[in-house]
């Protein structure tokens, strides 16, 4: 169904308290879709209503989909056996997602209410850092002795997997509660009813640690192709697990983070539509500022030549070529590294290796584009795109032809050196950022282009005025 | 393990012809991680062995991680026989990937050897189009009939669900093999044995056609935590399905796709490491050179209004400060548009909001930034960062303070302009971009550069001429 038609449907639905085929509709729909048609509800009524018709199977589901400002309204009209029915409905991790959302009235109100047991989670979940594998773990998973039988797991997770995020992998401990194997549910179905955890168990599982990077973790999923993955202490004993759908999100999200910061904006976290205009500028404005006072290396140096560029006037038709060739090559570089750095591509050591390969492709490419541009200057030159009038006037002791060469040869040597330098830059500050611990994409993005631009003008008018200027007595 | 220790390992095990512990390894380790320890491995004896020892259960995992080559030399040195054990424990979306990498005479060999059964889908997957669903689709999924019961259905797990990719979605047709329903694994476990299909399925499953586009089904899995969805055909026929394993990949490929786009570097498909030379410069080369061609536009403005920047020298200082930030600008909405497409958030006649939206996002944004650019030229001019001796000494009629207000309101005005449009045409863009269906980050990248370079060339140069020149008799 189209959003604005469930839009309509669902207006109707509730105005004329038609509970039953309100029910049916989430039976046949899926819950996101009809949150996201009742995004724009503000009354409070009508949304209680929802939650109250449609029982306990979909509530929570339908409630975590909500916008923060109404999951605010609700929880502040909730009785607290309505709150404490939702907490119970709801896996810890996507209660904390909601809660770090919510002013502290509402966050104190939460765990009051709450269970001890589900407080005492709550609160570790709201101290993990951000980013790591403890602000994506979950509570909520079964895990089982390796002694047990499959019969006997298969009775427990009817029991107790309601309770759990997922029970497609089933996490096995040993006496000691040390993790010792996992179990996939279908491993269940396939064994025999005799055979214990430690017959079927898979040893060959991975694990990650609290702290670790979440950046880490998308990449073992991805690698190991696993639905869920616990997180253990230094003991090798579960705290928790993080499961497939999660990582999904963060995926996504580290993917925008570095779009957007490859591009100079601050990575914007909601929907366009949905984002404030003051945010938006805010998200944009600080790197042009940044950008624009880095730029200060740059104008120094135009403003030292404007000397030159006023007896050889040609020169200005070309800086913006070169700053650009020069920018464009140091931006793939850093492209290039920043995202097998992402994904995880290098191991230690390597950032050598890297380097030079960089080098050597860079020769090739600073000789490509050197041969291309020397060609292509002398065309624009020739079929007159570029203008030699003004110096052919003031010097008399140029010709065209004498001209055309001088200005191919300047402008193609400067970007050779230009190229090699920036693909350079571009590849070994992502390493850099990675030594001191800075993400690469913020870090390379505003300082590549900058640190570039110094390089390519420096090269251009240094290359004029002590190569090429004496040689022609200017 | 280190992958250096691991590599140690298997060099012993393999060389000493130690089957048991060989066996034993594949137990404790992840398959991905051990065939990455032999990626350097040229000798088909010893992969064969290894394939040979470990047997049916690791080898089809093991084959699949291997690189090309390896499989192609394996392929070869395999006898029919072997071929059809390893073709038997794979899937028909693995196989199909692996083909695609092998010359033809492989290609019909293992055609040649595949059950009828198994080479008609492989047939049938490798003629659907790239970056749809159908090249991610498989067709070993379990599909049941909504009249059995829990019990049936899981006898039929029991005894069939081996050769299916995912035994956690079953998928429920009715007797005209109509998909009307799925239902979890874990609903088969909580349910009654005698409880029917009809019973306990989930009515309200999303599904996808074959041509749909690969990025739009990567939304889907995200939007709804889907851990497999149906394909079907126009009559709502199942015809394969998609699994959350593949999906990731997706997404990640789709991430790497757009980083590169819009940073003007052709996508690097395989890890930079194993990428040959050649093959970086290629993807790199032509983007500079199609970028040098497009800035002809720029050289000829530059080239245009070469006497007044003789005249007036100062103008050539800021050009680089003009054309970056508006290129920023440029590339800021750019980048937050693509990205915003990509995770389809925009409904259909969503894209006059965004425009609107950003059209008022630009206004603010240029505000500011004209603001802070006449106070940051003020003070680079006033503490001599730019020196304005040219300038004074040139034209007598001019003190400083006189040319620093022109010149700072000449710079903050172009760049009040500049922003406007530039953010205009980076949002606009990748919706035309859209709309004649090409990638928005391939079209975009580019040509958001060019544009706006033409577009604060023009107004610079035109705001000079037009306006202050004129007023200053110069």
């Amino acid at each position: 169904m189209e959003k604005e038609e469930l839009q309509t449907l669902l207006q109707e639905l509730i105005a004329n308290k038609q509970a039953k085929k309100l029910k049916e509709l989430f039976e046949s729909t899926p819950t996101i879709d009809i949150a996201e048609a009742l995004e724009d509800e503000t009354d409070v009524k009508s949304l209680l209503y929802v939650i109250r018709v449609i029982g306990s199977e979909y509530s929570a589901d339908f409630f975590t989909e909500l916008t923060s400002d109404q999951q605010e309204m609700i929880i502040n009209a909730f009785t607290d056996k309505e709150l404490l029915t939702m907490l119970e409905n709801s896996f810890a991790d996507d209660i904390v997602d909601t809660l770090e959302e919510m002013p502290a009235n509402l966050v104190s109100r939460v765990l009051k209410v709450a269970p001890k047991e589900l407080r005492k989670d709550i609160n570790t979940l709201l101290n993990y850092e951000e980013d790591t594998a403890g602000s994506l773990l979950t509570t909520e998973y079964l895990d089982m002795k390796s002694s047990m039988t499959v019969e006997e797991v298969i009775e427990e997770v009817r029991k107790k997997g309601k309770d759990a995020e997922t029970v497609y992998t089933i996490f096995i401990r040993d006496s000691k509660r040390t993790m010792v194997g996992t179990v996939d549910l279908d491993d269940l179905i396939f064994a025999k009813k005799d055979q214990t955890m430690e017959d079927i168990m898979n040893r060959d599982f991975v694990t990650c640690h609290v702290n670790d990077d979440q950046e880490k973790i998308a990449n073992m999923f991805k690698r190991y192709d696993l639905n869920a993955m616990a997180v253990v202490n230094k003991e090798n004993k579960i705290i928790g697990i993080i499961t497939i759908d999660d990582v999904v999100d963060i995926i996504v999200e580290e993917a925008t983070e570095d779009i957007s910061m490859l591009n100079q904006v601050t990575p914007v976290e909601d929907e366009y539509l949905k984002t404030p205009i003051y945010k938006l500028v805010l998200k944009c404005v600080p790197w042009i500022i940044v950008l624009m006072i880095l730029q200060v290396f740059s104008t120094m140096i135009l403003s030292r030549f404007e000397t030159a560029i006023a007896a050889f006037s040609i020169l200005s038709v070309f800086t913006p070529l070169i700053m650009d060739a020069g920018g464009n090559s140091g931006n793939q570089t850093t492209t290039i590294i920043v995202r097998s750095l992402a994904l995880d591509e290098f191991d230690k050591g390597d950032a050598k290796k890297v380097i030079w390969k960089e080098f050597r492709v860079a020769l090739v490419i600073a000789g490509i584009i050197a041969v291309f541009t020397f060609g292509w200057l002398m065309f624009e030159m020739a079929i007159g795109i570029v203008s030699l009038d003004n110096v052919v006037e003031k010097y008399s002791f140029l010709n065209r032809g004498t001209t055309m060469v001088i200005v191919a040869s300047l402008v193609s040597g400067t970007l050779f050196a230009t190229i090699i330098v920036s693909r350079l830059i571009g590849c070994l500050l992502p390493f850099f950022a990675k030594l001191i611990k800075k993400d690469p994409a913020v870090m390379c993005g505003p300082l590549t282009t900058t640190i570039v631009d110094i390089v390519s003008l420096l090269t251009y008018f240094l290359l004029w005025t002590l190569v090429f200027a004496p040689i022609l007595g200017i």
